[in-house]
């Protein structure tokens, strides 16, 4: 089984990333683009040849079923999300959908029917890449999301949401609501975009919770002047009084709680000219925990210390929030579940947290939800670069598998779920 | 003669702002454009009303001159750069001229002929805005350009240097060969492009250096890395360090000596993303002084810190210095003289540095030089905002016919020169 899977989990992947797929090795597969759709069909293939019932819903999220056999059971979903970021790589999203289909195929061809019934989801967007609705997929299921509410979003090519849609074939009244109350459970399998497993020697990581994040542009109004010209104790650099901030927002973020992360990722200086004390510079922070209130506080701090660091510097600080997600903690029973599935099978785990959004935050609204981090090389994401090794890919499909056995096949009631 | 010299001072300015005047005040005169040929030849026409000798040189220097009743006696050359940046001010050069042209025409028509030449010069570029040659006017004059090492230089139009001097009329062999080794002393009046004056509430600078400058590129890198999915602990931000090493260079720049500035004026982080940990960020350091030994001390002291910073956060760092100007000393003699002619006509005065580049540090190469610095409203340079008052301008003005005066009138002999 180890051997099989490890070559079926690559093989699969090799092949989806090639919808899309660009001369340097990454993939750009954007909502409702040819490469999309041409995905979509070619994943509603391969789960009806893995005798799946496949069926789409109204936006283009794709569902293949295998039936349970106790009556009006609720379902258990999983799988991922099929679009990706601009030239991204072949593992993010699509994992969890190819671990899917090969878990419910090798559970049909090795128990037959389960009790409850099984799907795997290929989700038609998280990534936002190419309008501005993260989530969209999951989003449609569970509510956070609606087709009607779209007016106006165009891509960068100045096509219309609405329109993009209906050429790919979706969004027409006909077609299968895409809110589902059916569902008992909805467990995703991701790659984990980030170092931690790959540093801790660890094949699986358990996810307990998703970070909130909030993200904000910062303004800081000095005095530009020439840089020979005035004299130090003359200044009111814009710069300098950054620099402050950032060392002091590394300082704070360090001391704060383990799993605080906060970043300057974007800065910008004007004029920007080597002989010009800059005048103004904006920049952004990003900051995520998965405690609402100690990332509340961490922020209000924050804030108030870059007013004390403006104010002593005689600049002016303006700020401006952009973002504002709120932390999901994942269902406590099915975590459990699953750090003793990984003590049985003898396979090295950690509880961790993810640092990134996933559609499993908008799931775990609607129903108990589960998340199932694999190891990156490098920590690299949204790159061609992006790499999971197939060894590392088939201990997640076994985890999985084992996750779905027992809630489809063991489990007779929805209490335990 | 106080206000006639107001009226005549600003109305010049005004006059000579209208060659590459922009719509929005600003000014635009770069080297052997249409405007700035129009601007020459205004001058030309100006300087000969007024009763002066008019001829140019090979590379389009314009001079006025007042012939001396002393045989071969050397020059006292006065002025200042006639081009501008891309949407400079009218002050900037342009005062040094017309105060030359005026202060000639006063003491001509007041006293005659003076004992040895007077002389005003347009000189034809200080600026490199058109083409990377800085102090092409007055570094033809000392020898410290010439006109045959311009090879392949171009404009941002792709013209080529030889082809632009050609076509504004100069370049040719049978011109006016540029060096001169009749000069007595240079001396330039200009704006002082800074705070200082303004703040301090007085009238006149007289400038005893031109700071040296040493200018840096700066490359960190670190590890581009997922802004939710990197702890803190496992980042090598490229951008934490750089802010370290700003504030550290503000600190070490505060506590150096009085006249040290050290400068970040741009900064660019890669790839810039606010969810996006930077793995590299470019910045340049601008860093003056009027003593070379200091300069140096400094610069030496600030890179070391900065591989300390980078080594201590495992970053890299690399360095490049592409600008390495060395101090001027201007001339301590005419220096004192200034000072007692201040002194005499009851005009509030300072000794002070300039912290930017002038013709004055080429001329002093050549011959005893020294500047005299009027005030800059709000210290704006390089700007359609530049701005002194016309009784400012006088009170250089009146300084400068003084000077001119001892060192054409009374003065017999090169000794005190």
């Amino acid at each position: 089984m180890n051997n099989q899977l490890i070559l079926e989990a690559e093989t699969y992947i090799n092949w989806l990333g090639k919808f899309g797929g660009q001369p340097n090795g990454g993939v750009t597969r954007l909502l409702y683009t040819t490469e999309w759709r041409q995905a979509q069909q070619a994943l509603a293939e391969k789960m009806s040849e893995c005798g799946l019932q496949v069926y789409d819903d109204r936006v283009g999220n794709l569902f293949g079923r295998l039936e349970g056999t106790i009556p009006h059971a609720r379902t258990i979903l999983t799988g991922s999300h099929i679009d990706t970021v601009k030239n991204g790589g072949k593992y993010d999203g699509a994992y969890g959908i190819i671990a899917g289909i090969i878990a419910l195929d090798f559970l049909n061809k090795t128990y037959g029917s389960p009790k409850r019934p099984l799907e795997v989801v290929a989700l038609c967007e998280e990534e936002g890449s190419r309008f501005p609705l993260t989530f969209w997929g999951s989003g449609n299921i569970t509510g956070h999301h609606h087709i009607r509410k779209v007016d106006g979003i165009k891509d960068a090519n100045d096509i219309r949401f609405e329109d993009a849609m209906l050429q790919a074939g979706f969004g027409q009244v006909a077609q299968k609501d895409c809110i589902r109350l059916d569902l008992a459970a909805f467990i995703e399998l991701h790659i984990e975009q980030g170092v931690v497993l790959e540093r801790q020697g660890v094949k699986l990581g358990v996810v307990e919770s998703i970070v909130g994040q909030k993200r904000y542009t910062f303004i800081v109004d000095g005095e530009a002047g020439h840089a020979g010209t005035t004299p130090m104790h003359m200044r009111r650099d814009a710069l300098t009084g950054v620099a402050e901030m950032i060392k002091q927002l590394e300082k704070s973020a360090l001391r704060y709680h383990d799993q605080l992360v906060a970043t300057v990722g974007f800065i910008e200086a004007i004029p920007n000219a080597s002989n010009v004390i800059p005048g103004r510079v904006i920049f952004t922070v990003d900051t995520r925990h998965t405690n609402e209130k100690l990332l509340n506080q961490f922020a209000i701090g924050m804030i108030s210390r870059f007013h004390e660091i403006a104010a002593a510097r005689q600049l002016n600080l303006s700020v401006q929030m952009w973002m504002d997600e709120t932390p999901t903690q994942l269902d406590v029973s099915l975590t459990a579940r699953l750090e003793n599935i990984c003590q049985s099978q003898g396979v090295s785990y950690q509880r961790m947290i993810s640092g990134a959004g996933h559609d499993s935050q908008i799931f775990q609204a609607l129903c108990p939800t589960v998340m199932l981090f694999v190891p990156s090389r490098d920590g690299i994401s949204h790159s061609p670069l992006e790499y999971t090794s197939p060894e590392d890919l088939a201990v997640g499909i076994l985890v999985l598998i084992e996750l779905l056995y027992q809630l489809g096949y063991e489990e007779n009631t929805d209490e335990n779920l």
